[in-house]
C-alpha cells in the first residue's frame, strides 16, 4: 500500500494557529524613560495586543502504514494544551510563567515556543521520529520571527 | 473629460487600516465573578489584545474633474490622527477617553469610531457631500461588527 | 455605563467558519449525459469537493449592560451544531438530508443553510431582537453565493 | 426537485478576478505643475501600476431546475473578454478606448466597468433576469471603491 | 544587458496553483472500524473535500539574456497537464491512477505531485539546469505538507 | 533577564512591504518581434503594472538585553529609504537606476533588491552580526522569487 512510500519520504508538516494576547514591550531592569527610547509606543504603560499566528513545523519520515507523519489530532491537541491553555486570551508580561524575566518580544515569544514545544514533542513521540522543525510567529501581517534551533 | 462622470456617479470608497490594542471585557458595575461569567476567557483580569482591522466606508458623488470622491491622501491624515493616534498601540479601557465608562467590545467599538469619524469628516467637508457609510472592525480573521449610524 | 448604547444601535455582527465537504452537481431527473452537458467537469461521477468559507451575519441592537449584540460564545455553539455537524467532513449529495432531492450548487447551499439558521435562531432568541441578515459561501476564493432572505 | 427553490430566491452571485496594468493620474486639462499638485506622486510620468483585484456581483432568481443563477462558464468568458481583454498587462492611460478621455483613478474604473459589464450582460441575458448588482475595484490591499449603479 | 546577471545568480521560483478534490483517507487493507479509529471523521464512507493550494519551487541559474529563469508559461502549462488534468474536480481515492494503492493523505499527495512533476521536468528541460526545489500542498488554511525530495 | 537569551538563539526576521510600480518585459538588444516571442502580453508596448510585495529576511542572535535582533524601527527606516523611494510609484524600465540596463523581470528585481540592501545593511551594522538572509518578491498572487545570495 502507499507506493510512493515503499522508500522513506520525509516531510514537513506545518500547522497554523492564533493566539490572542496583550504585551508590553518592557525592561525592569531599564527605567521607563530608557524603555521608551528602546521600545517607543510598544512600551504604553498598560500595554497593546496582537492576534499572534504560530506556524509550528514538524519534520519526520511518513508513516508507510497510515500515510501521515503523525496524526493531525495529537498535534492539535498538544498545541491547545501547551500553546493555547499558555498564551491565548493572556497577558504576556503578567500571565506566562515562561516570561516572567523576559521582555515579550516576537523574538523571544519564538524561542519560547520553541523550548515548550521541543520539551513536549520529545516526551509525546519517544519512539517515533517526529522532529520540531520551526516554529514562526507572525506579530502583524507585516512582522514576523521565525527560530529553529540554531 | 471623464466621460463617464458627464452624469453624477455615487461610488463607496473603503480604505483598511490596522492597529494593535490590548482590551479586557469588563463591566465596572459587576462583580468580578459576573464578570467572568458573562465575557468568560475574555475577562482576564490582566487583560488580551488583538490585531484590529478596520473598514471605513465613506460615500458620495465622484468629482468629476479630478476623478476622485476624495484625496485620499486626506483620507489617510484623518484616519492616522483620529483612529491610529486614539487606538493603537494603547489599552482599550485604560487609555481611550472615549471609552471610559465603557466595556470595549467590537460592537463598542464599532460605534465609537462612527462617532468620532462622523464628527470629523462633517467638520471636514462641510461643502462637499462626503458621508460616512460604514464602520467595519475586525476583532480576529472570524469575528467582525459592522456599523451603519442606524 | 456604554455611553454610546445610550440610544439603541442596530449592528451586524460577522462570524466566518470553514468547512470541507465533497460534492457532485448531479440532477437526478437528468440523464448522465444531460447532467455533463449542464455541470461540465463538476458533474465528475466520483465527485470534487471544497473548503467552504461561510460568512454569517446577524443584525441587532447592542444591549447595553453587555456591549454585545449576542454572546459569540452562543453563537459559535449554533453553528457547530447546526452547520459544522451537517455539513464537514460530508459528502452533500449523500449525507445530508436537506440537500436530498437538490443539487448541491453553492446556491442552493447559500440558500440551505439560511433557512437552517433561521429556524434556529428564531426558537433561540424569542425575546430578543436577534435577526439572520445575510449568509455568504465562498466555494473557492473566485466565486461565492450570498442570500439575504429575499 | 431542488426542494428549497419551490419558491422564487434571490442570490448575489460573486466572480473575483484580477488584472494588471500600468496607469498614471493625470489630467490633460492641467498643467503638469497642477497635476502633481492633484495626485503627487501618482502622477509620476512614466506611470506605475497594480494588481487590480475586482469582484463583479450579479443578482437574480435561482433557476430550479440547475440550482444556478447563471453558468458559471458564461461569466467567467464574459469577464474574460470584456474585463481581461481590455483591461490586463495594459496602460490603462494608452491602451484602453473607454478611458481615452478620463483620469484613470479606481473610482472612473469601478464606473467604466460597471457600465461596459451592464451593456453585454443586458446583451447576453435578454431574457432571463441577471441583474449587474456591484463591482468592486481593490487597488491595493488598502484602497478599494464600489459601484452600484446609482 | 541585465548587469546583475554578469554574475551567475540561482533564485528560486514558485507558482501557485489551486485544485478542487475529494477523497476520502481509507486504507482498503484495514477493517472499516480500524479505518474510523485511524482517521475518525476523515474516513466518512462517502468522502469529503478540499481547495488544495499548491505552491511549486524550481530553482536554478537565472537566464541572462531573458532575465527569466524559466518560461513561466510554460510552468503553467506543464502544471496544467500534469496536476490541473490530473487532480482538478477529481476524486482522489477513484479518479488518479497514481493515487490507486494509496492513502490520499496530505503527505502522500505532496510526494506524488513531487514525483510527477519531477519526471516531466526532467523530460522538459534536458540542457537547462531547472530543478524541482519544493512540493508545498495547502490541505486547507490551517494544515500543509511540503516535500522536498528528501 | 530574558532567560532563554541566556544562550545565544539565531532567529530570522522577516518584513513584509508593498509597492506599486509600471514595467515592461522588453530587451532593448532584441526586435519589438523578438521581444513579443519571449516576453508576450507582458511586453505590452506602454507597460502594465503591480502591485509587489517583498518579505525581506534578515538573520542574526538576539540581543540578550533588547530581546530584539535589531530595531524595527531602523529596518523600517531602510526599506523605505532603499525601497519605497526607488520603486514605489515609479516605472521599472524608466525611473530606476539599477534598472537601466535590465530586463525588469521579477527574478531581475529580487537580485536588486538583493544587491541594494546588501550594501546597506552592511553599512549600517557593521559591529553587530545582522545578514541579509532572503529577498522573495511577489509579483502577483501566483507567482513569487526568491534570492538569498546564492
Amino acid at each position: 500500500m502507499n507506493d510512493v512510500l515503499k522508500k522513506p519520504r520525509k516531510v514537513y508538516v506545518t500547522r497554523t494557529i492564533e493566539f490572542n494576547a496583550a504585551h508590553r514591550l518592557f525592561n525592569p531592569e531599564l527605567s521607563e524613560k530608557d524603555n521608551l527610547a528602546c521600545y517607543g509606543k510598544c512600551s504604553n504603560v498598560h500595554g497593546h495586543g496582537h492576534n499572534y499566528e504560530l506556524e509550528i513545523t514538524v519534520s519526520g519520515i511518513v508513516d508507510p502504514q497510515t500515510g501521515f507523519l503523525l496524526d493531525l489530532k495529537e498535534l492539535k491537541e498538544i498545541l491547545e494544551q501547551e500553546i493555547m491553555d499558555r498564551f491565548d486570551h493572556k497577558n504576556l508580561n503578567h500571565d506566562v510563567v515562561e516570561l516572567q524575566n523576559s521582555v515579550p518580544s516576537t523574538e523571544v515569544l519564538a524561542v519560547t515556543i520553541w523550548e515548550v514545544l521541543k520539551r513536549t514533542l520529545q516526551e509525546r513521540y519517544t519512539n517515533k521520529k517526529i522532529t520540531l522543525h520551526e516554529v514562526n510567529v507572525h506579530e502583524t501581517r507585516k512582522n514576523s520571527v521565525r527560530y529553529l534551533g540554531e
